[in-house]
């Protein structure tokens, strides 16, 4: 690749010749690292011109840099960054003045320093990763998603593709959640109680920010989502985890003055326990007493290969008083970014409202192509298929298991994709998952899920929504092995 | 489409027999809008298996609905909607349970009623579009775009485009930008100091929040891009605006205790002002006076037709001090939603962290098709096809502007998209543009760009980037006629 002239910039206020200060800016981009070796420079003419500088001025700066061999000449094609040029130390420590800024002043505020864990983009290189809620190429349909992503970069798709939809959303992809996605749980909506999200992340975190602040109180689970708990950190408001049990949240140790309550009632994250029909009636009751809201993140109900998934709390909310929030990102893949939120209009209007002045709205062609995918059927055999997939791991998982002895502390009755272990006592599972790195094994330790005051240590997540089903059993006598010596 | 059995239930507390309760279903799914002409019905067999009773009921209920022409029977084929079934009144108005709660009190904050105006969505459809910052079909490189996209889909890049970067990037499209984009601009940043952002709204958001706070102030133009002073105000700063003049923002007008400074040196918006160099210089030196950060929205410097653009703000700054937003969604197309925030790695760390929290990161195609696009040169090629098509219709609005005496208050010394117009006096904007909107015109009224306290009521934006050429000289003539009347 050739290197553009118009990265090149004459310092008025810079001591020293015009020649020495082009000799200076082609040495400093070769070894800051963005100059790379074989990539060709300007010619002296066209330098020379965009510079407005005499072209012996560049030639004589060029003949410099040719005997220092930062640059070799090849005849008539020009000149290029040699071979022989100083290696940068990698791209990262170029030498730069000191920031003068305060930065533990300049910031007002700091979000870092949460429970989110970091976790390992090469997972997927990995020979036994039991991780969760990433994609499976051997699953995903690739060829019609192709297909989808083409249709909806036609002509015919040029405005739904390019255009600011300013606060609005593809009112095709609005519309299939509306007549099909939400009545499978039971919910019925109208386009003004939908609103298209950057995943199901980013409608947790705009119910958040509408819903609380320092004056609110929220009711979540524990052990519950980490980054759930994270963004409710961020809004400030006061935290009320509440230990769960085989059944999901009880409603009766939600206290007085409770404005929101997080709930996973499908599929509690991470233990899979699924509430049963009395209990959320339970559950609404009490939100009812106490004239709170309830926000129901419903991940991962399509993974029901077991039973037939019961409906969502929110469908049998009469009063408007759940927010529900749903995903594409679980079922197709994460890097997707797409989810929704439904919820009655004026909660909607605020979302709506927050979301423009945050990021506007989620890519148009994103949307389309999901809007395809959906209408044509293909979400709906991908997911049975994946299901399909997923039911047979499960059960090598849970065989597995059995054989080596390990303890499943929880499993989703509907199907899903992860198992909530319990190791003995004594075992720390960060370390655990530490010591099974080296060995090729990836888990999920259990400790960020827990609220700080009561974080247990001895639980972790076996996810097989990405590993392939013959390496099962030799992952899972790894980690029964690596627990023994431990 | 066929109605999927899984969006029907039965509700063990409704009133009356299972035969009724199927008939209100499916006529309620018609009614509400939810089944439409023509789809579907489950089989009688598949139904009673799904709801676990009789066949018999389902047929009985099939042949009640059957006898008031809610339904057809095509043969052995099935049973489809009635193209005589009840119209629903429009999707809207389904009777619904009075929501219980009083939203109010429920919502901790509200977003709605800001400086942002409503936009038409249908503006492509209207004949003379001076609108600002969308896409032009005729211009825009699709073929090679949807090539790029295409790419991005292969099964290479099944992990790009799929997996969940948490809070990481694209680190194709990261060092695309550090190595080729921000040196036009004469700034360099290590991959540490780039964050992706979802458009360069999604940037400055980021920024406020980082930045601004209730005890903290920020100093922005007066005018200014309106959703810019929206975003400020949901950070609950105090905010200084300060009257630009014809070289744009005034460093000695920045009040004491200052903390932040927004400003748009490239291409001031809306009156397109290129801040001079000795300005500039001012203003870094002002800011160091007052130990205050610098955000510098560097929008629309690809469109620099008329002169080469001055280097970035950010390349002057010898302290670490100017925080540089960039997009591509301008010079690309706005539903693309995508931009860049640079600066100093304890600024990106906490920018980093806040995005993770509020959406993840952008989307894994859309990063890697764009940095397919810049890598392979499509991106310059398509600036240049532009700023030439942009070149043109400038001269064709510049004539057609002085042929029918319009006056034009702010034009870009380097080019741009648009024109700051002056109206007379008496002349609202706002009611000219909705008097145009008949005529099939399009301008955009300036009020909403001043502060409250200082609105002016009688500029206008004409925006070149997406009317034909032909179509500018009659609009113009229809503006300077409207005005004339009013």
């Amino acid at each position: 690749m050739a290197i553009s002239v118009d990265t090149f910039f004459l310092n008025p206020d810079v001591q020293g010749t015009l020649q020495s200060q082009i000799q200076q800016m082609i040495a400093e981009g070769i070894l800051s690292g963005r100059f790379h070796v074989g990539e060709k420079l300007p010619s002296s003419r066209k330098l020379a011109a965009h510079l407005g500088i005499s072209r012996i001025t560049v030639t004589l700066a060029y003949t410099e840099l040719l005997a220092n061999d930062y640059i070799t000449s090849r005849g008539r094609s020009g000149y290029y960054v040699s071979e022989n040029a100083p290696i940068p130390p990698t791209y990262a420590p170029t030498t730069r003045t000191q920031d003068r800024v305060d930065w533990s002043r300049a910031l007002a505020r700091t979000f870092t320093g949460g429970d989110t864990p970091r976790k390992p983009l090469d997972w997927h290189q990995l020979k036994y990763p039991f991780i969760y809620g990433q994609a499976d190429p051997t699953l995903f349909d690739h060829a019609n998603w192709r297909l989808c992503a083409m249709r909806a970069l036609g002509h015919k798709d040029f405005t739904p593709m390019t255009v600011d939809y300013f606060d609005q959303d593809d009112p095709l992809l609005v519309e299939y959640i509306a007549r099909h996605t939400l009545p499978r749980r039971g919910v019925t909506a109208r386009p003004e109680e939908i609103l298209i999200t950057l995943g199901a992340q980013n409608a947790l975190w705009l119910a958040s920010q509408i819903l609380l602040g320092p004056d609110r109180k929220a009711a979540i689970e524990d052990p519950c989502y980490y980054s759930l708990r994270d963004l409710l950190v961020q809004s400030r408001c006061q935290l009320d985890p509440i230990a769960v049990d085989r059944d999901g949240l009880r409603p009766e140790a939600i206290t007085a003055n409770t404005d929101v309550i997080f709930t996973t009632p499908s599929h509690h994250a991470p233990t899979t326990a699924t509430m049963p029909v009395e209990r959320r009636k339970r559950l609404l009751e009490r939100a009812r007493q106490l004239d709170a809201l309830i926000v129901e993140d419903d991940y991962d109900f399509e993974m029901a290969f077991l039973a037939a998934p019961s409906p969502a709390l929110k469908s049998m909310d009469e009063d408007g008083r759940v927010i529900y929030t749903g995903s594409f990102s679980k079922s197709l893949f994460p890097g997707l970014r797409l989810g929704y939120l439904v919820g009655s209009e004026p909660f909607i209007r605020q979302a709506r409202a927050l979301r423009a002045s945050v990021l506007r709205h989620p890519p148009g062609h994103v949307q389309r192509t999901a809007a395809y995918f959906l209408s044509l059927g293909h979400y709906d055999a991908q997911i049975r298929r994946t299901a399909t997939a997923l039911h047979e791991r499960r059960r090598t998982l849970e065989d597995a298991v059995a054989k080596h002895k390990l303890t499943i502390a929880g499993r989703g009755v509907y199907g899903g994709s992860s198992l909530w272990m319990q190791a003995p006592d004594r075992i720390d599972t960060t370390r655990l998952a530490e010591i099974l790195r080296e060995e090729d094994v990836l888990i999920e330790p259990g400790a960020p899920f827990f609220h700080a005051s009561n974080r247990k240590h001895n639980f972790y997540r076996l996810g097989y929504s990405s590993i392939a089903p013959s390496r099962i059993e030799p992952g899972v006598e790894k980690i029964a092995s690596a627990i023994r010596k431990m």
